[in-house]
């Protein structure tokens, strides 16, 4: 029973001998679930988001239309391989070991710039687990536009040093190839070649379930606020040999496979446990570009402004200011400088502790144009409409786009779909289901930590009620609705590693709360038309039900025809529509 | 206006051109709401909470009872001075500038054993923190013992490459010093001078409020859960210049100061803004060192097996799997190499990975003893209640300490106080509130994200109402109760690195949900007796009021005297009483 008991109390001297370096793969092997791998389950979501993210990432970065295969395939009864190939601009070869293998490495981290990524953990953390998991090396296939051939390597992570370690290294011919399905999951026109792209392969423990957290929610939401992108998905379960009566039916011609609507995940009736689709993409134009852009001066802490001024390559005070922010012009570094009693003249790098801090004092008394926004790349209004008509059946729909506005120096920018749902043809909605709150940052899904998110915080925080909505104290509002919010931002501030949720900072919920309760009026107006008529229609069919009642007896009193009587219910009628008009 | 617009569409070779390494340092930084730093407010108690975990660790595991002081001392209007003081075992001076100004470095993470720290970056955040928003550096001063002086340092982190820059090293004459004050706040006995401990100082933006999640919650909670600990708590808040009829009148000896109740912190009558109170050990012996143990075969992954034989010193595998690892004998070694097929006495660094498949799979198949559970120090029952008892008013007081258990390999054990309260005697507790549950980790209390908790999840998954309280639906219970919830492990699983909410590990529910139910069964004995004599009681009352009015007409009807009449009372009442105690 080895066992290292203490031995005695410690002294500093015998503790200092314990004190040691922890490497940051160290750290996150360890606390995986902050990295969202902490079940099989949400592990199989994780890794597909991150390889996704990038995928998108760097296509868009080389204005590329995406196309992206996702796929599933179980080797075991825990075990996954994780396939995602898109069509990108691929990855020059001394890269991908650290791109792939390496915690804290990437060109997101470094710059204000709205994307998917931004912390350059993601696919490393998603290599790192399958290794832990099943020891198994990230495989990665990657062509670059022009290359003879694409390059092939395995690597893993040298967890104690959070360097790579490379296991394979060879060259091939590989093109990246993607083959749609129609609604019946056979294949869907010729197979297309892309000539550059990449294709990264995990193997780990992993589970798979249906539902709102599964990887089948998650690609069909990408298609939703990813318009442009064409996205593959397929599915493969290993099936249990099971009796022979219980086999599905074979389709015959006789007998044509059933088509289910366009977007639900089909099997395919030839190979039992395998589930392909192709969302297409339904615009062929790319998003803005967005840019990139430098710090906002009241964004940035004093201890920040010092750093900046010591790392600056600008020679005077004055010129670091306006180059080094966004928003200062010379005029404006000049009036700083004045104001805190600096020569503007000053080399940056020689200015002390106080004068840093008048430094800083003088930029937050002095009134700045707030941050570019034009670094900000929406949905649009349009889009979310398209998206939500597509796949929700609702007898409303509405959009917001909100201003971009700012929090901590950083731009950002809300939009808000809303749909009022037919319950019966919409899973997960219901006349007495809180409304379902669809999440996205930067066009990525957010499928996980809804309650710790400032989105489902926001809808909360609104008083639904006055819109027509029933809602319990401190709770999601009731009814068969669909919300969806995204946040773009040059930094998204996600409450953890795992990129989950959005942390509450109240220029945020207040964006979100215009946002809401702007499309909850509009719902307000159509819920209470929509009263009307139902109240209308009920009055009449009520009125309706009398008049032949009501003329029968009119035709009793006073004697009338049959035809007198008839023109009678007519006028009536008629006399019950103008009414109905007027009600 | 400065900006690096984007230029055109990237390429694979232009993206590779800005990859790059990210430090730790530069990470956390950015994401400092990840630490715990993201207000103003919860910055002052998480950089509060980070030095005295430390200082707590360092004194237990050095076998002194802890004396700590902690001050806060406001210096500008969002600004403060955070000092504490321990009477600890000191830190060897070269250990000091990489102990506070280097994330990801300590003694507590490559090791499974209970403590409070266990990541290696909460104090180093707290200064990097500090030096982010004021720019000035952390200042230590530690003495060890049998050293002449005391070593005096100023560090900062440079965070682009998570080192620390040390900025002054002196040496000087000094002790760690503390001074104990009375109900009025005023000093209470000489100062108390250790030969030993260190002393940690930061200056940061920050903001004080009383309330839940104030810094006067945490240290008080403190004291609850750490009854060998004497805490000094200082709070200098600056006062604004007031009109002069304003002013708090000066006690004079005819008019002495109100003493307030002894654990409600009390202003210095002689210094407005000023708190002081001493939180004095109730026990004078130290808990149980915690023993550290190996890892458990059955909470290791494949992955980190197939390192563990990587790295191992055994010459053998079999040697290996009974050194490495707790629960594993020789005996059960050579089983498990039999069952996976493998020769014992194989070199371990030189497997194949089939092999370590073999042998993953022979481990799992193979019974094992559950992990060493004398490596917890829980609390205990007595502890709890006298620690409830000592801050709470209440009726009824109840205490569990549940037996150890495991989740991922790793033994936790859980504890749970509940006290039914007198609503108008204690703060936060109401018949129309949610019960107030205090959370701790290894003795830590945790203030924030109470939400995203397995412990809050732990009490709302509880049915409540067969207890005798109200319970809406997914919510806490209603009532004046305050539930304690303590989680001791050897490894901690939080959400976030703040450290403020616990996973939701199946096994850790279990065992809440069992802890809880037995206090609520508990509960429920008293609440149900309570309400009996309640009930006996009204009934009394009720009667009591008929008996003279009884009495009367008895004595119109039969003719009684008065001394009858008196004679009748008193025997109903007898009977009344008899009555009563068959109820």
């Amino acid at each position: 029973m080895a066992k290292r008991t203490g031995s005695g109390p410690a002294t500093a001297e015998s503790m200092a001998t314990k004190q040691r370096d922890i490497a940051v793969s160290e750290f996150f092997l360890k606390n995986r679930h902050l990295l969202g791998f902490d079940s099989p389950r949400r592990a199989l979501l994780t890794a597909v988001k991150e390889a996704v993210d990038n995928s998108l990432d760097a296509c868009e970065e080389a204005g590329v239309l995406p196309e992206v295969a996702v796929e599933l395939e179980q080797i075991a009864d825990n075990r996954f391989r994780v396939t995602v190939t898109d069509n990108g601009p691929g990855i020059v070869k001394n890269q991908i070991p650290k791109i792939f293998a390496k915690l804290l490495y990437g060109s997101k981290f470094h710059r204000l710039r709205m994307s998917r990524g931004q912390q350059g953990i993601g696919i490393s953390a998603a290599g790192m687990y399958g290794q832990l998991t099943t020891g198994a090396a990230t495989r990665i296939l990657s062509r670059i536009k022009n290359a003879k051939k694409a390059h092939s390597l395995a690597v893993q992570i040298d967890t104690k040093q959070n360097k790579p370690a490379i296991l394979r290294d060879t060259e091939q011919d590989w093109h990246p190839t993607f083959q749609a399905v129609d609604a019946a999951g056979e294949p869907d026109g010729p197979p297309v070649v892309s000539k550059h792209g990449t294709s990264v392969s995990i193997e780990m423990e992993a589970a798979y379930q249906r539902g709102k957290q599964s990887v089948d929610e998650f690609v069909k939401q990408c298609a939703i606020v990813n318009p442009h992108l064409t996205l593959h998905y397929r599915l493969a379960l290993q099936t249990k040999t099971e009796p022979a009566d219980a086999k599905p039916e074979p389709a015959t011609k006789s007998q044509p496979a059933k088509k289910p609507a366009p977007s639900q995940p089909v099997a395919l009736a030839a190979k039992p446990g395998i589930t392909a689709i192709t969302y297409h993409r339904a615009v062929k134009v790319m998003p803005k570009i967005p840019d990139e852009i430098l710090p906002h001066p009241h964004g940035v802490e004093l201890g920040l402004l010092m750093q900046m001024l010591k790392d600056t390559e600008s020679r005077t005070v004055r010129s670091a200011l306006s180059n080094d922010f966004s928003r200062v012009s010379a005029q404006t570094a000049l009036d700083v400088c004045t104001r805190a009693g600096i020569d503007p003249k000053t080399n940056p790098t020689r200015i002390a502790h106080h004068e840093s801090e008048a430094l800083y004092k003088a930029i937050q008394d002095t009134k700045l144009m707030r941050p570019p926004t034009d670094c900000l790349s929406p949905i649009g209004e349009a889009q979310i409409l398209a998206g939500l008509q597509k796949e929700i059946a609702a007898d409303f729909f509405t959009a917001v786009t909100r201003d971009p506005a700012v929090y901590r120096g950083n731009p950002f920018q809300i939009e808000i779909g809303l749909a009022f749902a037919r319950p019966q043809e919409n899973e997960g909605v219901g006349i007495e289901e809180p409304v379902r709150v669809l999440r996205f940052a930067n066009r990525v899904p957010l499928l996980y930590q809804a309650g710790a998110c400032a989105m489902t915080r926001g809808v909360i925080g609104v008083n639904w009620k006055s819109y027509g909505l029933s809602q319990p104290k401190d709770a999601l509002p009731i009814g068969p609705v669909v919300v969806l919010v995204h946040l773009a931002s040059v930094w998204v501030p996600f409450t953890s590693e795992s990129k989950d949720a959005i942390a509450s900072y109240a220029e945020i919920i207040d964006e979100l709360t215009l946002g809401l309760q702007e499309c909850g009026r509009r719902l307000a107006v159509f819920l209470h038309k929509r009263h009307r008529e139902l109240e209308a229609a009920r009055k009449r069919n009520y009125m309706e039900l009398y008049i032949p009642h009501l003329a029968l007896g009119l035709k009793n009193i006073l004697g009338l025809t049959d035809k007198e009587e008839h023109k009678v219910v007519g006028n009536l009628k008629k006399m019950l529509e103008k009414t109905h008009l007027d009600v």
